[in-house]
């Protein structure tokens, strides 16, 4: 059995330990004599899988009581529609635009209110995040949205953005569970799981209580409605349940690995082997700039976009997979998420290194 | 290793194959050295598991040039807007009641437009399909809707409506890949593939092109515009990899096993055997009337709640799991979809004969 070293930006690498025991549970889950994708997602079995994913992300993000939890379908995209059409009740909104899927964000908010972006760095093909101390935030807006970390640019917000005291919604899809953070800070956290959590087809969404309600501005898909999903614990309908099921797995995997604190040191040691060393040599050129730096995703290129194929190419024969940058950066994109262990950062650049040496 | 008879009306039961193979790919899938869970929707592998899938779901079930074939999230439960929301130009569409899913679609379309129920069986708590040759289809619907087979109640239309020229959209989640059918009668066909076909988190769009536009009534999600997913072949975001990948291997297990003809004379014998000693014994009633009978789900109780409540009690200690019935129309539900083995019904009938002679 062969395995890589799979830097892919998502779908994305899973602990191993999560793939064995689902590979062992394929034909016979804790002996109900059936697969988690065979179950009803009514039945006692799967209910429990579905509390004890809830209850272990409550306890490793340290969730307020006042926020709701629900697993939805769709993706991120899905939600780019749904926060609007959910928060909107002066059709009023404040975009932080950083990246493709913010900018993507507001377009999809314009379909439905009044969208005002009070920064950007798109001039600058998003290589950092703005100051956003004291930004021009609009007094009647309903929310401020950020994508808190760009996982095409590699960049990541050092700090929130003082919103002026209107609700915060983070689309944290490349930095779900990355380290502690401290939820009250939030109105409406958002993921797409399939980055650094589990299988595409799952998004988690942590939802101020306050924010939820069924008087919404617009006649809104019953299922989009986040009420819907809330008052009936995320099985209005049928679930991505495979998908539940191995994110429950990899919480469980969090927490026997010393929880977020623990993650957010290790994903920092394996940055550092990176950037310490992008930071010594010219051969390599960094694209996010040093204040916005992501411990999730590492952008960097050769001067010659000719040369970074070549290194693209060579990279498979070191069993490192996925490493090509996205189209709008260039070059090579590192993405190295909580299951990542540390030697393949460590074999990433010691190929670095290798090739700079036969190739400067 | 435990394996039941899983009369699950879905999640339900998969092809122990196709389980067997996954279960064999879990770390490495043909020689990528990842599972396809950690795989890029948009890498090589990827793109050739939904090719594939998607051609063969066309050979399957011979589906004409002129309707395309999407993947998308959030259930059938989601396409009762998006329907709507697609296909109104009107804002008008005439809906058939043939249970609770129709029933709930016909809701959710009447948030978008003006809908009209122009048949129903709910009078007779949706034991029969309602004689459809001659409706009063309205000149101006945009179109007529049908969930073909009623999962809960055990029945199926015998035969398609007379739409009298409109595109005939029919949810068809839980007979879905169970026998040929003329994909030519149909505007749009849409099934959650987590009844007959795979994993949860799934819904197989088939949609004749003439009813794919960029024009529609309302402002809608651009995630739940049919022709954002079809120009990007399903690929605008992440789609739910895993459950295509095992809908693609279902599709082929299809193909192996002789096609749908084989999976229609298959069900068909199962459901006899259930369906022949329902018609030879009183101590059971069968929900379904006669001619309304779906080869998917057979429901049937006896004339006590309470022996209801032994039966499925009892019938664990055979191996029979998952047999009550929905709460709307109590006692018990066999479904047998493809994945069903015919011993599986036989053990089931067997047990039924032994109780009966007990309890009677």
């Amino acid at each position: 059995m062969k395995r890589v070293f799979n830097f892919s930006a998502g779908p994305a690498i899973l602990p191993e330990e999560v793939l064995k025991q689902a590979q062992e549970e394929m034909f016979d889950y804790n002996g109900t004599g059936m697969s988690v994708m065979e179950m009803s997602h009514r039945s006692k079995p799967f209910e429990k899988i579905l509390d004890d994913a809830i209850n272990d992300l409550k306890e490793i993000m340290n969730i307020p009581d006042n926020y709701k939890i629900i697993f939805v379908q769709g993706g991120a995209s899905m939600q780019f529609a749904g926060v609007p059409l959910n928060l909107m009740k002066n059709k009023k909104a404040d975009y932080i635009v950083t990246g493709q899927f913010s900018d993507k964000a507001a377009k999809e908010a314009k379909i439905f209110g009044d969208v005002k972006i009070v920064a950007s760095s798109k001039e600058d093909n998003f290589t950092y995040i703005p100051d956003c101390s004291d930004l021009d935030i609009r007094e009647d807006a309903d929310y401020v949205y950020i994508c808190e970390n760009n996982t095409i640019y590699g960049t990541k917000f050092p700090v929130l953005p003082n919103t002026k005291g209107k609700p915060l919604v983070s689309d944290q899809s490349s930095c779900f569970l990355s380290e502690p953070i401290d939820v009250s800070k939030y109105g409406v956290i958002y993921a797409g799981v399939q980055k650094n959590v589990g299988p595409a087809g799952l998004v988690v969404m942590i939802i101020r209580e306050d924010l939820i309600t069924d008087e919404l501005s617009f006649p809104v898909p019953t299922m989009l409605k986040w009420k819907t999903q809330v008052d009936n614990n995320s099985l209005y309908n049928t679930p991505n349940c495979y998908s539940i099921y191995i994110c429950g797995k990899v919480f469980k995997w969090i927490k026997n690995n010393g929880g977020l604190e623990a993650m957010k040191q290790r994903n920092i040691e394996k940055a550092n082997v990176l950037y310490d060393y992008l930071d010594t040599t010219d051969f390599y050129i960094a694209h996010a700039k040093k204040d916005s730096r992501s411990i999730m995703n590492v952008t960097f290129k050769t001067k010659d976009p000719e040369l970074d194929a070549k290194f693209i190419e060579e990279s498979k024969k070191y069993n490192i997979a996925n490493i090509k940058g996205h189209r709008s950066v260039g070059g090579m994109r590192a993405s190295i998420y909580n299951a990542m262990p540390k030697e393949g950062v460590i074999a990433l650049v010691e190929f670095m290194k290798k090739f700079e040496e036969e190739n400067k």
